[in-house]
């Protein structure tokens, strides 16, 4: 795989490291950032999250990946010389007896040490967890020192290209999923040049025919008209280089997300390092509605093969081929509370259905009584605390905290053995009877 | 609340750090320890820890709280003479500059500073994540380094024992909902008869004679029945202190839940931390099948009021009273990966619905034609990454990870415009016209 071919271990968590990052300058939301670089996830930004990770896990178990965890710190031996420069960015634990620990950088040399270490050679696997980066002045410079990671990676010795377009069709569904607006997925030119040229011996005239290409055209087109011109067809050289690229982006056209992909010629990272073609979705245009900031997101995915990694961690030295991808949910977080905050969108932070009323005093045991009933059947209830609250209160934090149904009980409902049922939207009231009412908050809950 | 009150932070912090640590022995599953006393999490972890905590959140979210997180290490001077003799336990980062900060050793204390430095005054939340304890040797032990908790808190100043009852009501729906067999919530007698006595001034004949009823009998007609006693019901200082228990077992009561609550004798933990009541729930029996080995467990959950914490934050020293409960996730994880052990259960590790395969060599693009199609509709899908598997390979692969559905296409299907689908288990296969493909697929799948 000349063009596509192996992304060092180095050249990928260098990628990471720097496409991937929490973009937020300032603390957006409620919450403090503390001194040491982190920050607490309110309520609010826990529901963001949930709902953006529960749409990239469902995606990533759509294409048939199994979960996986590693603990949060790692021997330190296992993260050193794995992030070039980066690597004094690492958190290490002090020295208390036994081993040298360090907190896990990224979450891919983790998979690739427990790929090695359990002799697995073959695994699809998504992972969605904690790393840890020490950059300082962290909130200065915009980024925290926690975040969050989402992986999906195929390791395995597979036929050419067929991981690898899954991979890219996992992100265009990430994104398209998610709603951010239009996107592209760009792969470095330079980096593709430089290893053509230094690597497999390609004239540079041949290889920037190539990038004329590259510059004009894009996606199949592009290298339908390479094969056209004979400068590059009738070169062995140009002809091997462009075979897995064509491959590529046949499969690419199968999966109806060739028009999504391009190169770009400006990005070129750590050339010394790099050594095959690395891929970063932006997006092309921020959903910008009336009054709404434009957002300076950067990448919001970002991927490629790291075919030596895993045989670092083999004693003998055997190789698992990698290709996998991260999608930058920090940033995506970031993109949607933005978004939110300025429509003034409001969250929900908790799920509760029905809420458990009395308009008068003394009513505490039959709430009680209430309100098991419907925990008992599943339903998501709350009441108030209180003894004897007062019926406004209890009104009011519904209306406040948006929960849709009321159930009322009190001397007149007790003694004609309803509960009333209350609407929070419409206001409007109806009397069950008190052995049906469960059934009834079922129905409607259905219904809505 | 001199029965039920508070519960110093050293108390609480010391009871989740004794009872709820993860059990595991020796390595369960194919997954090697580490040497630094942690572990990875397999795919088949993943999945019984998936479906435990779905139930778990679930349950909190059932009642009302809202989801939180907070960062992996805090400033070490807020982790600093919380955990009493536990605090040597303390994972520190090691000093590169900037302030000296510690992994979390629970998930109470960093609650309780969420709460004073956002002066949050009233919260119900849950909390699952991970945290760190440096026991050693901590393999020897059977006690892990890193593992998960699950913890729900109500904080803020209400009417005495509400939020106390339903925290025993959230414990007893999981513990049920689990299906671990029969259970009980055991209160600290001992721990009640010292409050008693060295805090209430309660002569030690009458503590001790409220002692024997505890002794021979449990729950609300236990309470009942002391009320009775003449000895104690004309003893002004006994009926002050029963009345918060009184409350609680009416509660309990109407929240169906009293017969599961007892006092234990045997239990005492740290007398000269403890203040107030804590409970902690065990399994009554293993759930032993023909083969299956007894498990010793322990305690499965713990919980107690600790209305002293927040107040340490506080610059003011405001106090905000708490009470909550941890769920013993990782022993829980333990138990029921030994029972699908022994009883030879298999768990799929994927959720994939679909497999596309093909009988005949050159139908790659085919099969990624079909495959993004499924994708796209929303199926979960896989197929091999060859350009030509063999069919038996592609139908063991199948068989051996529990994929129910194949699509096949070949020759004959391509010409007659048709997809077969088979069923795995039934063998069966039918031809569907190609565009109704998906349709069928989705019609199998909602019905099954």
């Amino acid at each position: 795989m000349p063009l596509l071919g192996l992304l060092p271990r180095r050249a990928w968590a260098s990628l990471l490291s720097q496409l991937l990052r929490p973009p937020c300058a300032s603390c957006t939301g409620a919450v403090r950032c503390q001194s040491q670089g982190t920050r607490d996830l309110s309520p609010q930004h826990m529901v963001v999250r949930e709902k953006i990770l529960d749409l990239v896990i469902s995606c990533f178990k759509r294409h048939g990946a199994k979960g996986m965890d590693t603990p949060a710190f790692e021997l330190k031996e296992t993260l050193t010389e794995k992030y070039g420069e980066d690597s004094g960015l690492m958190y290490d634990l002090k020295d208390q007896g036994g081993e040298l620990l360090s907190l896990r950088y990224d979450l891919t040399v983790p998979f690739a040490r427990y790929l090695a270490m359990n002799k697995v050679k073959k695994m699809k696997r998504y992972h969605v967890g904690k790393v840890w980066r020490r950059e300082s002045p962290t909130i200065v410079q915009g980024r925290y020192r926690e975040f969050c990671q989402c992986d999906f990676d195929i390791a395995g010795q597979f036929d050419p290209m067929i991981p690898d377009a899954e991979c890219l069709k996992i992100m265009c569904e990430i994104l398209s999923g998610l709603q951010l607006g239009d996107f592209l997925i760009k792969m470095a030119w330079k980096d593709v040049r430089h290893e053509m040229v230094v690597k497999k011996g390609l004239a540079p005239e041949v290889a920037d025919r190539i990038g004329d290409y590259v510059q004009c055209h894009g996606g199949v087109s592009l290298v339908e008209q390479m094969f056209q011109d004979p400068r590059l067809s009738q070169n062995k050289q140009a002809l091997e280089g462009l075979g897995d690229l064509k491959l590529l982006f046949e499969y690419l056209t199968l999966f109806g997300i060739a028009d999504k992909i391009s190169f770009d010629l400006s990005l070129a990272r750590g050339l010394d390092y790099y050594t095959g073609v690395i891929y970063e979705a932006v997006l092309l245009q921020t959903p910008t509605q009336a009054g709404e900031e434009p957002l300076n997101v950067g990448s919001v995915a970002a991927g490629g093969r790291y075919d030596g990694l895993v045989g670092m961690f083999d004693p003998k030295g055997h190789k698992v081929p990698c290709v996998g991808l991260s999608i930058g949910v920090e940033r995506i977080f970031y993109i949607v509370e933005q978004r939110m905050k300025t429509k003034g969108e409001k969250v929900r932070t908790t799920e509760t259905q029905v809420f458990v009323a009395t308009p008068q005093k003394n009513f505490l045991q039959e709430r009680l009584k209430l309100i098991a009933e419907l925990w008992d059947s599943g339903i998501k209830a709350e009441m108030l605390y209180k003894n004897n609250p007062k019926l406004l209160t209890q009104l009011h934090y519904c209306e406040s905290t948006g929960i849709p149904l009321v159930v009322i009980i009190g001397e007149q409902e007790l003694k004609e053995g309803v509960i009333k049922i209350r609407s929070v939207a419409s206001r409007e009231e109806v009397a069950i009877k008190r052995e049906n009412f469960v059934a009834e908050i079922q129905k409607r809950l259905s219904e809505s």
